[in-house]
């Protein structure tokens, strides 16, 4: 029956993910070598490059992944909730694996290709991120006097920021006070002088 | 006359720092050997590690290096101007050197004597940030609702972010009037509502 053969496929798919994103998040992009991959997805190398071309790949839908689920969170909570529960997690996993994007930044800034279909991967999230922002302002919740996309960008620049900064292992220090100086600045209300 | 020495020694230690600055910033931290350590500097093996005691030291040198040349900067104008030049100069070597702190960020992450070093070095960044703050918030031209070492920490995020970004080779987009929100959200005159 195609419909069990497709389930079947998609929990085999996902098994590759799961396992490749602990090899990521433990041995680095350059570390998670085939032979470790199929270590922690329990497939063999044909398996898994029969679902993904090749490393890059499942790289970067790992990285499409990520923003799906992080673009599900933004268009309900905000990409500032997004942030307070990264900051709240002490999964040291999430934070490795995130440390994987920023070992991969070199490529990134020399490979346009790859540039280009990373930058594809993490469009859900841009765009969560804006329509949430519109439908803010629509509801009067949003300051005005900035557009939308500068408070978009402005917010991704501060995800970023933690991202790097957590995935170092640099201590928390009072980051949930920063997350509320930057939700505050989005905000509608102007602060107390 | 051991001042003149000692003027031959500090040129010395700085033709070796541009040397491997230039050296990280194109073949990376990882790829920076000790060959292409010695065609950059154009001096021996011998003659570097005289002076710093393995590639780590070196790498440590240029992010002091680094900060102190920023808290000078800092001290004047503030980090929100630091990271003005940043984006407004042109210069892939600067931005490809940036990225080779991303590029440590596993080891940074998992190595605590290495991050402990690197911390040491960037704290005179750290202590400009704050000194300046103060003294904005002594002349009145702070927000002063927020405790000045949580926007100190929120402008290093932001900073940490804006390296992320641009290290990464992703388009700037409207960074500047991003970096204008930032400004405004330190400053003591609420945004317009």
């Amino acid at each position: 029956m195609p419909r069990v053969s497709s389930d079947r496929l998609a929990a085999r798919r996902q098994q590759i993910l799961d396992g490749a994103r602990s090899c990521f998040a433990r041995y680095g992009y350059e570390g998670a070598t085939v032979r470790r991959l199929e270590q922690t997805t329990g497939l063999s190398r044909g398996a898994i490059f029969h679902y993904f071309r090749d490393k890059e790949s499942l790289f970067l839908a790992l990285a499409e992944q990520d923003a799906r689920r992080m673009a599900d969170i933004v268009a309900d909570q905000g990409l500032v909730q997004v942030m307070r529960e990264l900051l709240a997690g002490d999964d040291g996993d999430d934070r490795s694996w995130l440390g994987t994007r920023l070992e991969v930044s070199r490529r990134l800034r020399t490979d346009p290709e790859f540039r280009q279909r990373w930058q594809a991967h993490s469009a859900a999230l841009t765009a969560a991120t804006r329509d949430r922002l519109e439908r803010q302002l629509a509801a009067g919740a949003l300051r005005a006097d900035i557009p939308v996309p500068v408070l978009a960008q402005y917010l991704e620049l501060v995800w970023e920021g933690l991202v790097s900064h957590l995935a170092m292992g640099l201590p928390a220090g009072d980051l949930a006070g920063v997350l509320d100086v930057v939700e505050q600045t989005v905000r509608r209300t102007s602060p107390p002088r």
